[in-house]
């Protein structure tokens, strides 16, 4: 029987599943379960209203849509004459869950079903983001390896809205966990946290998670949060076996090694084949994320997060962003639109076309901040520029322009890891931008640089699934193919440089960054 | 019988006429009549191709549109029971054209038919750029009271142009003359130019002309182009009375004086009633154009001509500008009807309509530079910029963004303006963009400051028909009416602070700026 490896990944709006055969490689099924009450950003399943910039999902929706897609993977194998000896899977971050100590979702219980702050928040949940600037304004060490920010997507700035809008809820939190990680606390009965989710969510570094005296310093009591978190495992580590609940109901075995979770984005690296330092994997997608791995662990400003045993056992993972890709694109394909409320994707395919016809550089330099900057300059607050503008100045060339922009953010952000990595010779993109070759081939001359595209359009599932064989003392199949975009030797180099210099610009010249400041007292939310 | 005048304006597309009660002011007719052949953009009469660039009239419709106002004008005088007692007329500029000693045009002679060189080269042809390249970087000294700045538009490029690329057109040309001055000829029989042409279009100053010396530096030869020429007249002065053939034709009265020509923007000065310093009038169409009277000459950069009874005589005129104005909202309408080649009308009646409904200033900071910066910068090869996108960046806030540039364009043109003048506490606007409410408001918002709006649609041709009276010794009428828009006291100071430093920051590191340096030696187109 050929060894076969699960692989789940967890989005916003759906789930996924892969079957890959261990040997070859061979990604033999996909299936897809939306969640059933999908994201609740508007009213509680009961119509009960949120306030603006909420968005949660039912907990009850993961088990359910798990047991589907096991289901169907169970059946795959028996179809395709192969065992299910591995189980691995990725989610979304942060997401986390407030539960009871048995891992019982607090919104399952009665108690707590018309309290919205019992529910999972995703992690586009933006309702903490006073608590994020206050974290950042009192510049805790913590926030030493992430660039001296946090978040309000992340666990810390989540756990103090609730701790201080919903008093009783956090009083029955016994438990306040990622998605990923009580998803294997449903599947294998033991709580068992990731390294990843802890490290770039969490601020969980090798000296632990922050200290009870930093966290009481921004709120007295915040410091409870500890008590709710565990300590973490390496990504690829085997959290225990599958329980017969779940095998029996899905028509798996007992006993099925499971991985601990990992981040989607994380999951990518092995999903295209990037287990060891020297290559950076980027995520494009509405917006982007850059991973490496190295051996060594360098504070560098402008880097989101560096985390050992974070996004591959036995290295440290880095992470870097852009917070506005595709969505910047579609952002002009919706300015376009709105004179005629035309469909948007047609104008896509068009500009996407009239982009493969261009001979040569835009000629517009733009600095991709529609949704802030993020690497290298930390600052949520920045804002896009387009410089370059004259009365010919058409549609497909402004796009262009923007696709030039984005690329030009990540060959920063390369040049900007590399002063942590050392030199980072293969640039490695996956994505849905990088699904468009007229894009990535203008990746490839923007970065000067040959580049490599992921194959599978499930780089995250299929990591999943490697995950979950690593943890059970498989050996990792091949690398799945790449395809080869060589840089057409387009003039670049004068409109980076100057690229560059609008960024210390407007980077340094912006009123209201947020950048951290040392030294400053810490304003209430 | 009521004395009348009338004024005679001459646009680019066709030609209107006026009629102008004197001692009220009233305005009691007016007529259009389109120039027969249009502008010859493609190619002459004959189909003869022309080159890209190139914008040419046919100088027999002048002959043919003048006819046809100057009868309705004499009819409507007679229904009015009036008497014309003056004409005045203004034309764009610089449109010159080359005639034989008497001045007929070289393009109504059989030889020259065919030949491109010998009609009427229209303000908008483009093609003697290079000629206006070697001037500038030659920085010959008659630059001094231009801002060290010719124009591919003026006389000077497109005589070069003329004697290098058609040796025996320039041999034949015996006058090389603006068509307003042209026109004056034909109607008077007395070659008599301008102060107002001559000084804005071809470099005179009290001193003379440029130098046959400083001509023959640029290219030997070129010193005859002042043979071709004629020292010029103040404008509403009288160049002569009308010609018995003309009075016949068309129904008025021999003898009837006929003031000097003026161009059309700077007709709108007496048109909007202003003829004294104190106030800055800018027209504000596809591009605008900044007029100022003063007793005193004082040089300042960006300034781009300060000519002696130029505008009014008794004053020294002061001309700047904003290459693109109406221009750069236009090309915002053309972009939003770019997906669905909707129609562009409709659309700035929509965008002008949001503009209404704005509540604050748009956030973003914009410099208006679609087509180049003339005032202060004269830089030609500068282009736009925005600055303060984001994702919530709306199609109406842009539009918004590119009016209040246009606004702190203005803005720093009156402040520079003051530095020659002293204090400009008037602001009067006319032209296109004048007749929108939303958009003269912001600029009343925009330079903090009351602004003046003509109700008149017909600045220009009004103030035709007041040259003719000035030239024919009759006094002026009341000063139109104007409609007053006061600041609202939104908050511009921090944008417009910021726009500065940007002006500063792009116009100063803008690579391949054409910005005079002295003593650089005279390249050959």
């Amino acid at each position: 029987m050929k060894p076969l490896a699960i692989g789940l990944d967890y989005g916003t709006e759906s789930a996924r599943a892969l079957l890959l055969e261990l040997e070859t490689g061979r990604e033999l099924e996909v299936a897809v379960a939306p969640y059933p009450h999908g994201v609740l950003s508007r009213c509680l399943p009961s119509g009960k209203p949120l306030p603006p910039a909420w968005a949660l999902h039912h907990p009850a929706d993961y088990l359910e849509v798990t047991q589907i897609l096991l289901t169907q993977m169970a059946q795959a194998a028996r179809k395709h004459t192969g065992e299910v000896v591995a189980l691995g899977l990725d989610t979304t971050a942060s997401s986390p869950l407030p539960t009871d100590g048995e891992g019982t979702p607090l919104a399952l219980k009665e108690a707590f079903r018309e309290e919205p702050h019992a529910y999972l928040k995703l992690w586009k949940h933006h309702a903490a983001e006073p608590y994020a600037q206050a974290i950042n304004q009192a510049q805790p060490g913590f926030l030493r390896m992430y660039g001296g920010k946090t978040s309000a997507e992340w666990s810390l700035a989540k756990a103090w809205e609730v701790l201080e809008q919903a008093p009783s809820v956090w009083e029955a939190t016994s438990r306040w966990i990622e998605v990923g990680d009580w998803l294997v606390w449903q599947l294998t009965g033991n709580e068992v946290r990731s390294a990843c989710q802890a490290g770039y969510k969490a601020h969980r570094q090798p000296e632990g998670y922050p200290s009870p005296e930093a966290l009481r310093a921004l709120c007295p009591g915040l410091e409870g949060w500890l008590n709710r978190l565990a300590p973490p495992r390496p990504v690829g580590y085997q959290a225990g076996g599958l329980t017969s609940r779940w095998a029996q109901a899905c028509g798996l075995r007992p006993g099925l090694p499971v991985s601990t979770a990992v981040i989607d984005a994380h999951a990518a690296l092995p999903g295209v084949g990037v287990v060891e330092p020297g290559a950076m994997v980027a995520i494009l997608g509405t917006s982007s994320c850059h991973l490496t791995l190295s051996s060594q662990a360098v504070p560098v400003a402008g880097v989101a997060g560096v985390v050992p045993d974070g996004i591959w056992p036995g290295f440290f993972g880095y992470e870097c962003g852009q917070p506005a890709s595709g969505d910047m694109l579609a952002w002009w394909v919706r300015t376009l639109a709105w004179a005629s409320s035309s469909d948007e994707a047609p104008l896509f395919t068009r500009l996407n076309h009239a982009l493969k016809q261009q001979a040569g550089p835009s000629g517009l330099v733009v600095l991709d901040w529609w949704n802030g900057c993020r690497t290298p300059l930390m600052n949520a607050r920045l804002k896009g520029m387009v410089k370059g503008l004259d009365l010919a100045t058409d549609p497909p060339r402004l796009y262009q322009a923007l696709v030039e922009a984005s690329a030009m953010g990540t060959r920063l952000v390369r040049e900007t890891l590399e002063k942590a990595t050392g030199p980072l010779p293969r640039v490695v993109l996956t994505g849905g931008l990088s699904r468009v070759e007229a894009i990535v081939q203008l990746y490839a001359d923007v970065l000067g640089s040959v580049v490599e595209v992921a194959t599978t359009p499930q780089a995250s599932a299929r990591g999943a699934a490697l995950y979950g064989a690593r943890a059970a003392n498989f050996e990792l199949p091949p690398a799945p193919a790449l395809r080869i975009f060589e840089p057409r030797g387009w003039p670049y180099e004068a409109s980076y440089a100057e690229y560059l210099e609008l960024v210390d610009y407007f980077g340094r010249s912006q009123e209201g960054g947020d950048h951290p400041t040392q030294n400053a007292s810490a304003p209430r939310p």
